[in-house]
């Protein structure tokens, strides 16, 4: 876990904050939002909210702040392995890698994802410390039964790793499985209910809609206490209106929606604030990620969850590249920078994201790794004070001379700066005699690297052996 | 010319800034700094400065901030096409591209630069209207004579660009030279001094010392009243302590000095703060580019130039890797993106930079050009008003609908976002039938055809034949 030092870097002035205020309120208010699930509309009619067309719920903008009001400022995360516990919220930054790929790339090849590569991708994730969580759907393992496949996942992301890790939520079943397996491995209903065991992601089906299972899953986990991180999906000119305002007040509408309803449920129930905000190439109808306008969306967004007094989740190493090139390099960068600007609490697919995230890459994720880690050096504390200035070794180098034998850089030059994974300061003729390979060969080699030394986290044996129980049982039950 | 519509992030400490004040006064009065030009020493020891060992000045700390107070905050930089005359200090930033490469790199091959590349990456630097100057050795012409040279750069910058360029610093003669082809461009000594036609890059030979020719090249610049860059050539653990803070306290006493040298020769001639700031690598001991700590160092000189009441120069496209990969793009940006977030309003380095800048790259020149777009974008003003909510858009669409064909989408679908140079947003299928080009691949297309296309700007006929015949006649005079 991260705390990030710097200060946020904030653009939007208080007038610019009151517009969005009014926009959102006019978007909840006078158009509504659809809840496709019976169940949550009758929560908002039980709580005196007006339902028109049966699922679609007019609100006074009050009443959602009030219900927002309820949900904490920050809370934790437990992990199996107690030193692998997060908290969100505050300065505080928790990363996990892409979510939701149903491709893979290896080198050159491209191809459905599969198991293996479901439990190579989480083996990565447990074995780099800038890490956080391996996620959840860190990709779609196609070659399992679509019906029972959420229990192989969440089977791998408890034994694979022993970090925090995200729930199934493709249906109130799935996420009631999810839960099911957290109270094994932490010790029961009470537990989790005390220590969240899994933060799930809840997703808008934008504009201005929640569907019945994604809304089926959050009540599932909103009842057991579990986090949930309300989405709203907007890529520009395709969920919203081409204009950044328009979408900000449209996330903001949806979101806070969202959210109301968790605290009404279960008042005080852990929260989220997601974003997933981009903009579709006009050109090619296709969407766009690393760009302007999801940078500055990164930058708004999280002034506005402040505003809100909301943890919020954000960013990203996003990229449209079909490649891990320097487009899936600076696109990637584009986003992530600005996540740590405006300092995101929760930031999923951090590491592996390729070509709009159809792609899970594992050299992709090698050079996130990088990225994250040189970003996670740029936002430490930068301590400024006499000793700092090391006005020694000016007396002992003098006018014209060098520091690199200095007793001041001797004493010092193992730690003094951040030492790469990834990048390259070989010398052109170093490079090339040692086979003059890009940065995208070399994340290759470190790939393979890490999972040959990858270890296990240890696991009591009767606690696997109920969680496998528990699998082979609602295998069989949901038929496959 | 761009103005940055964004707030500048500030990292520094009211308290962290009266650390540096302390250090960079410690080090001019107890330490000195050497200026290696008998004439340069006389102006400080005349002005009541200690001379000891025969070049090194031993500062009254105050009195250089009383010369510095003389130094414009902004000043005018003459293009000989007045609509790309610029404007250097406040919120405005300039950008140029990469300065000093004796190497090319064109696809997969690494050579010597040739004069011909010269020419061609001016053409390119004339052809983008994101850069606002070609700079000044854009690279070095190894094919010319090394005492001549600077007559055929000058002689390049001036006929196939009409944007402001940089002048020759190897010598004072080449300075004079600069100077003397500048006057017959902009009509005469009295025009330059009035509107100056050329800015120099100066830069210090840290730690501590000015060496004799950057200082007779300066003396040259400054008496013509053309603006020069005091530029300290900091890579921490060579030139400067292993410590950031110790390397700005650094940067700022030899930057001042030598402003200070400045205003005692010509009161009021426009001077930039100049940054040239990165890290050694201690495992290759190579430079390295594109840190987390040349990004930080970024966002403090802004800062600290700005508490100076002076413009600056920082920042650009800077990288160490070896090929135009991930590595390159990733960070370039880290340094580029900060440069926009400081606020730098001199930017060299803007484009074409690889391989620490050991070489000009065509293709990456490209790259740069899409993060300099990029970037500009990112950094324009962000409009929140009523209209930008575009509340009509959501009444028309309704929930779960889709925006592309909305009335408000396509009045604006041309508009909207930003337009990519060189990103790909195609889905797969039809990237690969199309070659399956990554952005390098797609860059060189993209630099041909700008070359292809470009047109020399108009240049009278006489003008252009006095500019040869200088030329050709201190050519012979120098042997050439």
């Amino acid at each position: 876990m991260f705390v990030n030092a710097l200060p946020r870097y904030e653009i939007l002035s208080e007038e610019a904050i009151d517009v969005l205020d009014r926009g959102w309120r006019r978007i909840v208010s006078e158009l509504g939002i659809e809840f496709l699930l019976p169940e949550a509309v009758e929560v908002f009619r039980a709580a005196g909210q007006t339902v028109e067309d049966e699922n679609r719920v007019r609100f006074d903008p009050d009443f959602i702040l009030d219900c927002v009001a309820k949900a904490p400022r920050e809370f934790d995360l437990a992990a199996r392995n107690p030193e692998h516990s997060v908290h969100i919220g505050g300065d505080q930054m928790v990363f996990a890698p892409v979510y939701g790929c149903p491709f893979i790339r290896e080198g050159a090849v491209r191809r459905d994802a599969k198991m293996a590569d479901f439990e190579n991708l989480v083996r990565l994730a447990q074995s780099f410390p800038e890490l956080d969580s391996p996620g959840g759907t860190i990709c779609e393992p196609e070659d399992r039964p679509l019906d029972s496949r959420h229990l192989d996942m969440v089977f791998a992301l408890q034994t694979l790793s022993d970090k925090p890790y995200m729930g199934s939520v493709t249906s109130a079943g799935n996420a009631a499985d999810t839960i099911a397996m957290g109270e094994i491995l932490f010790g029961g209903r009470e537990a989790i209910e005390a220590a969240p065991a899994s933060i799930s992601l809840i997703n808008v089906n934008s504009p201005l809609r929640f569907d019945d299972r994604m809304l089926g899953a959050m009540l599932e986990y909103v009842r057991a206490g579990q986090p949930v991180v309300v989405t709203p999906f907007l890529l520009m000119g395709a969920m919203s209106p081409v204009s950044l305002p328009a979408t900000l007040v449209q996330q903001i509408a949806e979101a806070l929606a969202g959210i109301a309803l968790t605290q009404l449920v279960r008042p005080g129930c852990p929260v989220v604030f997601g974003s997933f905000l981009s903009n579709t190439d006009m050109q090619s109808g296709s969407p766009s990620f690393g760009t302007p306008e999801s940078a500055i969306g990164v930058l708004c967004t999280g002034q506005i969850a402040r505003h809100f007094g909301l943890p919020w989740r954000g960013g990203g190493a996003l990229n449209a590249s079909q490649t891990v090139d320097a487009q899936a390099a600076y696109e990637s960068l584009m986003t992530f920078l600005p996540t740590f600007l405006a300092g995101a609490n929760f930031v999923m697919h951090s590491a592996g994201w390729l070509e709009g995230g159809l792609v899970s890459c594992y050299e992709k994720f090698i050079v996130d790794i990088e990225l994250l880690r040189e970003l996670r050096h740029m936002f430490a504390p930068l301590e400024i004070d006499e000793a700092s200035l090391a006005f020694s070794a000016h007396e002992e180098v003098g006018a014209g001379g060098h520091f690199l034998g200095a007793v001041h850089t001797l004493e010092r030059f193992r730690e003094c700066f951040y030492r790469p994974l990834l990048s390259s300061t070989e010398n052109f003729d170093r490079w090339s005699r040692n086979g003059g390979r890009d940065a995208t060969e070399r994340a290759g080699e470190i790939w393979r690297a890490t999972l040959e030394s990858y270890e296990q986290p240890p696991l009591d044996d009767a606690l696997r052996a109920e969680l496998e129980e528990f699998v082979t049982r609602r295998r069989a039950e949901l038929g496959d």
